[in-house]
């Protein structure tokens, strides 16, 4: 396996680094179930969040993560920093270059920023979203945990309802699920499905349609807020009944024994109930427990050294 | 004693626990005297406080005790996550849950909050303020810190002084005082006076007939500066002339070698005056210090695996 | 040399001691560069950051540094702490006080608030930048990165550009470079020259003087947005046309090998152009890197105990 600087999207990844990622999540998992709570492997490491766009769950998750690795963590919050309002993304990057940091975790609204960051740094930078385009840590930890309940994920059939259009997990999700042998189709509205669709991910327009195509697996999207008002956008009402997991739907999934995922933080009511919350295959909680998993897995991948 | 999981409120503790706190508070002080300055105790496990308001003291505090066990302290600092705007308390503590952190350390406006997250992660949950019901912490480090003074504080009459009915601190303060065989007695406004005061506890409406009760320790309550401004609050100076510790109230103090608290942060010029915070029997700096010290103390009487 | 408990300015130094920060600040950037980015000096002491003014690439590298030295941080971050609004520094300092951290690493915007938190804390307090007033570890980061290249700096010859009467840069590093046996002149528009200036330094209203001058280095000041819309206070075009370092003025350091500095966060098409920042003897990101050794070297220096 040839060493790798970045993590910047799935569609960059090899299978063996796909699998390398996936196959030492578990034992990182494992490690807290044995009370091993902190491992030293990245000891004196420095591990810099550069938000752009501000995300509780995922940089806590990147954190915590960290921390158990024993790397020291430093947030780089650009909103709170009034002064260098104005300053360039390269150039902060130029100055967490100076500062030797070993690895840049970034979320930024603009698609291809942990790119152009990753060419201007030795350190190792994460993608953890970019606009519309990945956010492989999540696509990673997706697949983790369905290959938690099959280990071979070939055939398996995944129905991605919601936003397509506009969303990096999506995006992201789709591409490792086809990559482990997966199918993989989406459910939207018109004003959410991408104009080019790949021939092999049929496209639904209702439930009934994407159920006749026997899913195994519903993955929810998030419906993001600031775009209900937008024209041909439904609204939230309309979006739960024509599109949302309602209780009935919940019963259809009960009574075929699919799983359901999502990439949090829901909204309730919108593209869920609670009674999807609280059905029995929903794998919501254990997508963010494997998310510290992942992200440790790819944490020590990326690790300085890995390459000699 | 039985093992417990998570520290919501004075009233539900046992004189037991109780003295466990406080009784292992004090090597924990004195160690910082030794110079040791961190132990190991909780190296690997994580504490997260989750602050729905802010408050760098108390969070501070916390981060502070938690770090000197070797604990990893992450926030999960609500107001700056725009993007989970909307989420659920509950939806925020499965997330939490799901990252299997070990303590969470909450501030919420709403009474009882604490108590609903408690019931819904298996991390031990420690309030450190809700809404107008509960400050155990707080309360804890008052009561450790007159002991440093009286060994046995039974029969030892503290006079809480100000806002009453919307404090957490008058009322976990008050409770831990008498559990300790004090007495207590309160001296407020009658719009600040709560409306069912048990017996056993005098109220007072000015500082004459406040000292005629003989207190032997004034706690001093902070003025919350958003209430000033409502129908029946006295303003800063109205209240500073009925209610402050003015400079002649310093003098009584003085007189008869009362002791004085406070929970800080102080308004000074309206519940006490400069010659107050430099009283030489003011306690205020050593329950800030004390904090620390019990805070650590109850991360320790927590600590996961104590049950066992 | 008598063990010292603050760095305040860089006025009250001795030889001997800027000589000791200095000297020490190699060594700890060589560690890095064999790979040992941790070292157990500091282990177990607290340091805290107090940050009034926002300032995410000074606070993150004393932070970077503090936990190569296995310091533990703490923000007290002020603006966020809207409940403390009205709290004056000397309150706030009795509680870090009686939290006895370490250190206070402090940012303020009003000059001599420093020396006013030394004097009421046993912490040591480092200034990280108080008004017009100074800046000491970044002109001892500038001492060393040119020292880095003259290892005798006597008689080399620094012009400091832009707005010299409102900074504190400039004043810090003025005199860290006269103490090492450094020329300085300065090169300014009349608003934004010091009223006095001591004889010794040179003043030029043009760059065409400046260059007459013969200076070894350019450090160029970053213009302040907020000081644009001032009356007598250039605008952003009339200032890079006047006083900014231009392409064309690029070629003319280039010609004559001079070296260029500049604080940051930099102005792109103000103070500087692109080709400014790609000069090849352009110290800038060196200068960030050095900023993470010699705060280390300061930590260091000013270690609870070694005055014993």
């Amino acid at each position: 396996m040839t060493p790798r600087k970045d993590l910047l999207d799935i569609a960059s990844l090899t299978d063996e680094e796909i699998s390398f990622v996936l196959d030492n999540a578990g034992p990182f998992k494992d490690l807290f179930k044995r009370s091993v709570k902190k491992v030293p492997t990245l000891k004196g490491q420095t591990v810099l969040t550069l938000f752009y766009e501000p995300s509780t769950r995922t940089r806590s998750s990147f954190e915590v993560a960290a921390s158990r690795l024993s790397a020291d963590v430093t947030h780089f919050d650009i909103e709170s920093s009034s002064v260098v309002k104005g300053e360039s993304v390269l150039d902060t990057v130029e100055t967490l270059e100076a500062m030797r940091v070993d690895y840049i975790v970034v979320r930024h609204k603009q698609s291809g920023t942990p790119n152009l960051i990753a060419k201007n740094t030795r350190a190792s930078v994460i993608n953890a979203g970019d606009g519309w385009h990945a956010h492989p840590t999540q696509a990673l930890l997706d697949a983790f945990t369905l290959r938690e309940i099959h280990k071979d994920l070939r055939g398996c059939r995944a129905l991605i309802v919601g936003d397509i259009q506009h969303s990096r997990v999506a995006r992201s999700t789709s591409l490792i699920f086809r990559r482990l042998g997966m199918q993989v189709a989406y459910l939207a509205p018109g004003s959410m499905m991408p104009r080019e669709v790949p021939q092999e991910i049929p496209q639904f327009g209702n439930w009934t349609d994407a159920f006749d195509w026997k899913p195994d697996v519903i993955y929810l999207l998030r419906v993001q807020g600031e775009r209900i008002d937008e024209p041909f956008v439904p609204s939230s009402a309309e979006y739960h009944r024509n599109y949302g997991l309602t209780n009935e739907r919940v019963e259809v999934l009960r009574e075929r024994g699919l799983y359901l995922m999502h990439p949090g933080p829901v909204n309730r009511g919108v593209e869920i109930t609670d009674a999807g919350m609280n059905y029995e295959k929903c794998l919501i909680n254990q997508q963010v427990e494997n998310g510290i998993a992942v992200r440790m897995s790819v944490l020590y991948w990326l690790r300085p050294g890995a390459a000699e």
